[in-house]
Parts: structure tokens; sequence; C-alpha cells
């Protein structure tokens, strides 16, 4: 891997600099990352302190500049807002160049336009980051369930008014203080429009249903609801029924028969919805995303993690640089040779560590005698081997004598399994009867 | 797309026939399913009747002569087990053809061997159907996360024993008895170690965390537990002090930093454990997995969903003949063409639903006077409009009303607001304070 892939950065704020951030830093990572190389960034304020180690030359504030640089092949746009980003997404298009973008709104409105394009101009245009943060999810749809026939997405697409929900239903705060709160910390803009009336995750679920069903989405007809009229008192009911409510993104096919035409027929819509507890959609919470897919024939897969974030969305932009410089390596290096991402190969030597250097928490049952100073022996022992623990608690006890479970805190193997071992010679311990790790 | 690429097919099982089952049936998969065509298929058993519809002429029960065939570019094999699997595999290599497997044994004993001659002979060997079924984890973790470094990795890997765990604590069953109620719905073999002693969970993260970590991993020295010492009580007591007890497969790097030393000294392995209820992992029931991967910059990611069965896997399966073909595509037609997986293009097209036809549940909150008949009027006017009711509760009443939650079976959006419109009229009603959709 010599040839390194020249890389453009349009912006450099909390995206771009985690991206930044990951190529500046390859070790430990794939290898492919330390073929690539940020060669231009396009800021707005040259002034501005920065929170990356950047060569001052490469800095401009004319993003044209770095899309037309010979030395840039793939162009990164982390600038955000619909002007100047997709007239510089057409003419890095125009100009043979693959883009990355984070930015959804350009996507849901001119994604069809952009990928006519791209596909006449042979480049790509890569949006894992503009829906669902870090989480893999685009390149899932795209890659690897085009097997099936997608039936629904349902997702939760928009961190700031999950944890709003999220902190209405733990709290019974009202939604105005909760958004004031999210404000604070920096989970809300100050202008939440976009976020609680629900615009971002419509522009989401257009981004995904596209994808998953093969056609593009009307944007400006989804049906959209946000949770700004939501009373606590809703909340509060429904979580007595068995629900939680959060804001959903859904697109269902509504088709009879996927065989009888070839046209999808999408009940499509954003709104505030009651899951059952039991869904798995209803234990996401705060600001994490969540995209469940279902399809024929592989039933229900879903997708959690971070929905925002500097680290995250950084890590889904650089995985699409991945995906475009693992492509361009093969085709540069010509027959035989393959996708670097694709094909598996050792990067590095793998040591299994000895057992007894694992950390981990514990929980163990001990049956001992019913005596009163049976928990101090115990404690003291654990202690003695340096043992830290959370909880000590006597849970049955009868004839036979009482049971005592301990749960440690993080320990070596080797300590509990040594500190076990003298706790099994304590005469008021009849047995240890079972010793399991606990996350 | 008018070239096919040859699919040959080493077994006609469960895997097998969800495959063909995906392949004869392209309409309304991604159109890439229809460049694919099975040209020839290896049976053990030439008279067994068969679940799909195959033209019997393409098959043997010969597999050398499947990998043999010039017509096979690409051999999927789906008959399990160590041998032949492995020597066809390393046949396929050698002959210069890509290959797609589920086989966790073979990949996880000689992952290393096959990697090395498949770079060497410039051809694939994908194994997204080899962990977690259906859900695209492999992918994910060689595409998508490349630009992390892997800290952990966390699943629930085996169907079986989960399944197995799940019934103890629901019902609070002995192990010996739920085991013998899987062996009889099919979710057990009839020797079940593999799964309930952690071996088959073993081989799973042997070839996770090879790819996670970037190196080969020795499988024999992984530290195995199963669950079948486990006691009813232990899940008793977990449950009570806020933990789930499920099986483990875990691989955590310990090295103290990524950037000192390039090897990787992991702790690696498969034991049941403790996880907090708040945990992502905790609500994973079933026969359902889930990987959780915990990574700097992204954080935590989860994956979830069904870890078996012949639909998920057969999607897994086709995910990486889509993979190789999309690639294979891309070369025949030389220079500026894109992998059709990668670009996105139109290939249907989508209309959305009127709002009115979308089906949907509904929570309603009417604020009613507190009349003894209020309920029944209710109740009448839904029914009218063929609204059929779930639920229909009066939550609070005090002097100013009642407040009545009434929850739907699922309907028309058309129906519900009708049916609203005219509820809204009631004398009884004084407001219908809130209506939401529910899944």
């Amino acid at each position: 891997m010599t040839q390194k892939i020249g890389i453009g950065l349009l912006g450099l704020g909390t995206v771009g600099t985690g991206v930044a951030n990951i190529l500046n830093s390859p070790e430990g990572r794939h290898p492919l990352v330390a073929s690539i190389n940020i060669v231009r960034i396009a800021v707005r304020d040259l002034q501005r302190p920065r929170l990356v180690n950047i060569d001052q030359s490469i800095i401009t504030n004319d993003p044209y500049e770095v899309v037309k640089d010979p030395n840039v092949e793939v162009v990164v746009e982390a600038m955000g807002g619909l002007e100047p980003a997709r007239s510089l997404i057409m003419l890095a298009i125009a100009s043979g160049k693959s883009i990355v973008t984070a930015n959804k709104a350009v996507v849901a409105r001119y994604g069809k336009e952009i990928a006519e394009a791209a596909n006449a101009s042979g480049v790509y245009v890569l949006i894992e980051a503009a829906v669902g943060g870090g989480i893999p999810i685009i390149e899932p749809i795209k890659q690897s369930l085009g097997g099936n026939r997608i039936q629904k997405v349902t997702g939760i697409i928009n961190g700031t008014t999950n944890y709003i929900l999220t902190q209405m239903t733990k709290r019974g705060t009202k939604y105005q203080d909760v958004l004031k709160e999210a404000q604070e910390l920096g989970y809300a803009e100050s202008d939440p429009s976009a976020d609680v009336d629900g615009h971002d995750a419509a522009d989401k679920i257009a981004i995904l249903s596209g994808l998953a069903f093969g056609g593009a989405i009307d944007r400006e007809s989804i049906p959209t609801k946000g949770i700004s009229t939501l009373e606590s008192k809703d909340i509060i009911y429904a979580n007595k029924l068995g629900y939680e409510i959060k804001l959903l993104a859904i697109a269902e096919n509504l088709s009879e028969s996927a065989t009888k035409d070839s046209s999808a027929y999408l009940a499509l819509r954003v709104e505030p919805s009651l899951i059952p507890k039991e869904h798995p959609l209803s234990g996401v919470n705060g600001v994490n995303n969540a995209i469940l897919i279902e399809g024929d024939p592989i039933g229900q897969v879903m997708f959690y993690g971070p929905g925002a974030g500097a680290g995250p969305t950084a890590s889904a932009v650089v995985a699409d640089i991945l995906n475009v410089a693992g492509i361009k390596l093969m085709q540069q290096r010509g027959e035989k040779s393959l996708d670097p991402l694709l094909s598996a190969f050792s990067w590095r030597n793998c040591f299994l560590a000895n057992p007894r250097e694992m950390p981990q928490k514990n929980y163990v049952r001990l049956i001992t005698a019913d005596t009163p100073g049976v928990i101090g022996s115990v404690g003291n022992l654990f202690g003695k081997n340096d043992v830290s623990i959370e909880s000590i608690v006597q849970l049955d006890s009868n004839k036979t004598g009482a049971e005592i479970i301990v749960i440690t805190h993080e320990v070596s193997k080797g300590q509990i399994i040594d500190s076990l071992e003298e706790i099994e010679k304590l005469t008021e311990v009849i047995q240890i009867a079972a010793h399991f790790s606990c996350l």
C-alpha cells in the first residue's frame, strides 16, 4: 500500500475535526486508514483555533479550490446546509471525484439528481453518516440486505427528540423544561424546530426508504408530526398500559404483492408513536438511534448505536472513505487484485491473554451456615485478596443454612479464583454453589 | 446487466434451499439478484424430494464436479462439517473461484490458511452467514468500522442456548426440561453439546475477533464454558439483583495502548454471564442473536436479529454472493463502471400512499363527562366505523370529568380520523386530548 489516496475536506467543524483525528492516527485501525491522506481543507474562518493538528498550508477558505485541487481524489463534504454544499457536490461529480457526505438535507432533497450525475460520471457518492450517526445502516441496506424484499423500515433516527422523550419518561418532566435542559447541554439547537418538529427524521427516512425500496422518494410529501405538543400525561398513561412513546420514522411497503408490479406503494410518516415494551425499539434511550428493518426472508434485524456526535459521525465518514479507497486501490493494482476491505488478511498478531489476567465483575453464590459472623468472614477474605465488593446479600436462610450472594467490582479472574479457594476453606462456608462473570 | 454470474451450490439442505428460493424469485429484490444463476448443485441424496423448484439436470451427488464446472464462477458451500467442506473450499480457491460459506467450524479452524490461499489466488472467501445468522455483522466489521480501534466485542451468538435461558427465565423451568422441549421444537440438536457447551459460540467469537482485531485467533485456546450446569436458582437471584443471565462470547483488547505495539493482547472467553437489565444485550431473547461492538471513536453499536433459520441464513449467503457479483460485473464492464451495490440507482418507482390509507393501531385519550354510559357510546361509534378496539379503560376521574384511553386494533388512518370526528360531537365527550399511532 504505497499509493496514498488524496482527500479534500470541506469543513473543519465537529465532524471534519473527528475525521481528521482518525486519519491522523492510523495506528490500531484498519491498515487502509494509513493509505489515506488529507491534502486540502476548506474552512469558513481561517483564524479560528483548531482541535486537531493540521498543516496550515493546506487550509483555505475557498471550498471550490479544494474540489478543483488535482491532488484531491475524494471530496469529503462536512459543511452541512443546502448551499454551497449541493453545488460543491455537483462540481466534484462533474470533475470525476467521488464524494463522501453526511449532509442528509441535501441527499434527501437532491439525491436523485446527485445519484444520476454520479453514475454518469462514474463516481461514488457515499452517505453512511447521513443517517444514524455512527451506526452502519446505509451500507448494510445497500450491500447486506439486497437478497430481501424489504417490507418495513422503522427508525428512531433523531437523537434530540429521543433524549427529550427519555427524560420526560424517566423523570416525569414537562416537554418545555426538558427542551431547555437539552439546549443547555448542547443536545438541542437554539432553534430546535428541525429536530422537534420531525423534519430531520423525515430527511433521514426519505434516504433510508429510497435505498430500501429502490426508488426516489418525494421528500416534501412525507406526513411529519413532531413531539412539541406531547403531554407528560400521555407518556404516563402509555407506560401504565405497557408502552413507551418514541418519535418514529416509518416506511412500509403496502404493495399487495411484490411480484405483480415493480412499483412500490409506500406508507411513509414521521410521528410520535406508542411502542410495546417488549418491542426491540422500546429500550432505545437517550441520544441513541436504532433502525429496525423487516424483510423477506430475513425477518427482523435491528441496528443500534450513537445517533450523533463527532466520533460516531466521523467513524461513518471514514467507513465511506475506506470503501472508495479500497476500490481505487484495487483498480490501480489491476488484474487479480482484491478490494482490501472485502478480502480478509491479518495485519497484526493477536495473542490470547492468560485467563487469570482477564478482568471481570463476579457473581458468587455461597451456601453457608446461618451464623451471624459469616458475611464478615467472607468480606474479610475478599478484602485480603484486594477484591472490592459491590454488594453482599443474604437471600435465603433455612435449616440447612443460608445463601449469600456476592457481587464484586471488576478484578482479575486470578484474584477471584484465589479468593474463592480460601473462602471454600472457611468453616462457616458449606459450598461455593455458583460463580459467574457480570457485565 | 446482461451477463449472468454462474453459481455452484454445494448442499441443498435448509440453507441451500433458502438460497435457491431467493435466487429463483428475484422480483422485488435488488436487481443484481437477477444477474445470478445457479448452474450446478451438489446434493448427498439424489432421490430426496426438494422444497424448491430445481432443474434435475443440474444436480449431481459429486461436489467436486460442481467446483470444477467451468460455468461455475462462485462456489457457495452450504454443506457444513469440516470435511469435505474444507478440501472443496481449497480446491475452489486453487481454481480461481470465489467462495461464499456459512461454515463457522471450518473458518474458525482454517481461516488463516484459507485467507492466505484466497489472497494469493485473487479470490474472495465471504462468510457473512457464519456468524449471527441473518444479521449483517461480518461486512459491517470489515467495511464500516475500519476507522475505529475496536476495544471489545460482546455477543449473544448462539440461538439454542439463548432460547433455553430465555425459557428458564420466563417460566422458571429447569435446564434439562427446557433442553428437551428445545430438542422437540428443533431448536436444539439431539446431541446438543456443540451449542450448550459453548463450542459453537467459541467458533463464532474466534471469527469475529479475528476480523475486529486484525489477526488470526488460536481457536483451541479460547476458555469455553456452557450453560448445562446453570441452576434456575441463579437466574432467579440474578433477576432479583437486576440482572439477566446470557451465554456471552467476549473478546476484549487488553493492550495498554494501541500505539505502543502493533500486537493485540486479547481476553477471549465464552461463558454464562450476568448482564444488567439496562444493558442493550439484556433484552435479546429467544433464538435471537446480538453483537455489541465497542470502539474508538464510535462508542457502542449493536447488531440484532435472527441468529439462525433458513431464511435469515440464506439472506446472509445471498448478501455475499451479491458482493462478489457486483465486483465481477464492475470488472467485466471496465473503466468508469461502478460496483452496483455501492453506487445508488433507482430500480423502481416509489409512490407515497395517501395518509388516509395507512394502516395503524391507535392510542386515543378522551376527556369525557363522568357518566356511566360514556364508554358504551364511544365503543358504539368506533364499531359503526369498523374500528375494532383492543382495550378501553378509564384511567382518571375527578370533578372536571373522566379520562378514557382507547387502544384500537390496526385500521386505516382514514377510519380513525372519521371516527374521532363523530366522537368529538358526542355530548358526553369534552375533548379528544390526544391521538397517537401504536406499533
